[in-house]
């Protein structure tokens, strides 16, 4: 099998903006379904690690797009692992025609968790450290790792919205690509007809749950580049507790 | 060509709710997907009609549904045309395992728009009504035809929203599954945890567009019937404008 996961897709019309081009939030969909179909093709998909009390993790996402695709395209999402380590494994992905056309790039980092601890877990003892196995080194991601998101206290709070049924998964908290969606929603479609959103970077720190209020606080950090820190008010307790933080690049 | 369409889907993880289920909303817009690929096979799909100014707009949808497919599960949706009259058509769905299990069924109404002046045409128009070749009357479709929604004054006010980027698809406006999502989590988890939604039916009005702010108004009808009317308030204007209505029914 190879090791680089292949995988297609269509841009349905309801997952596209005003615009035609495919919405972030269901492009950042496609990629975690990419990921699982690849992982579970290999022997370390979620349905597998259910079933001995393990679960992936999704720590980080960039995804930077040159164009998106647009309604009813078909498109072609390519996976693998670039680097595995005890308790972090690096995912990558490139959106293409599928004939040599690259949309864009998106890089993940990954860890493995225990449910019922919720405590992290070695990745190397599933099945003898055979992720090793599926490691590409010679695929390039050309576009930037992650990094650590500073934000000033020179932050302003421009929303607040409850966390609702739609938001939440399987795991019980809200799903990875809402807060994408709910952080996009910041922005007006007039800010779309006038701005691309080319690069989505998010780090999550803690999960939020069914009635949490999500608090969004954003700070323009140069020209066309804005950071979101998302923090939740635990509806019971009324802790405050920053659940992600978010950089956007626009383009004009 | 069979006069039946059929479609395979797959229940993908981040569609399901908390309990595994897949969302009614995300249902709801496979059999939208089913419409588009069985009408674009058969020479009157969107895609076409754009490129003659035409466009198919949802009318009425009911869903109703003895179990959801669940997280991974590979479902099939059947679509065919019940009868087509000069304005409006029907068009039902059947949602199955592929092998004879059944897990619900569907029934929409459309009309056809000139998208420049918006109103309604003749759908006989099309290909010298071509559309009269796939008619299939034959194929039973035992769930009730969505009625009139009937709603006293009774009504409460239980929330308001603002529609966001992410609501709006190419059309312009609230996409018709967005309705389903935000009217489903007027409920919370605790809600479904004790209920299943049985039935769901909507009769789309008007159109919502960005910045509107959408009011919904609730009245409980009947033990476990709930309807729900969704008013716009126009930013600009402040004319209050009837969106759609909906009618649940749940099941414990």
């Amino acid at each position: 099998m190879n090791k680089i996961g292949t995988y297609e897709f269509i841009a349905e019309p309801f997952h596209c903006d005003f615009s035609g081009r495919m919405f972030f939030g269901h492009l950042g969909n496609q990629m975690l379904n990419a990921a699982d179909f690849h992982s579970t093709d290999r022997g370390f998909g979620m349905k597998y690690l259910m079933t001995i009390n393990r679960s992936w993790v999704l720590s980080r996402l960039a995804i930077e797009m040159e164009e998106m695709p647009t309604q009813y395209e078909r498109f072609t999402i390519e996976t693998w692992v670039e680097s595995a380590m005890r308790f972090f494994t690096s995912r990558n992905f490139c959106v293409s025609d599928g004939n040599g056309r690259v949309y864009g790039y998106g890089r993940s980092i990954w860890a493995m968790i225990d449910t019922v601890t919720r405590q992290p877990t070695d990745i190397y003892s599933i099945d003898n450290g055979a992720i090793n196995n599926w490691i590409v080194t010679d695929k390039p991601c050309p576009i930037e790792k992650g990094g650590r998101v500073k934000m000033s206290e020179n932050v302003e709070l421009v929303k607040t919205i409850e966390v609702n049924y739609n938001d939440i998964d399987i795991n019980g908290h809200v799903n990875s690509v809402k807060y994408i969606e709910h952080v996009l929603d910041l922005w007006d479609i007039d800010w779309y007809r006038e701005h691309h959103l080319k690069r989505f970077e998010i780090a999550y720190v803690a999960e939020a749950h069914q009635s949490d209020l999500l608090n969004f606080y954003l700070e323009q950090t140069a020209e066309n580049e804005y950071c979101v820190r998302l923090v939740k008010a635990e509806i019971l307790t009324g802790n405050q507790v920053e659940v992600c933080r978010c950089k956007l690049l626009f383009t004009q």
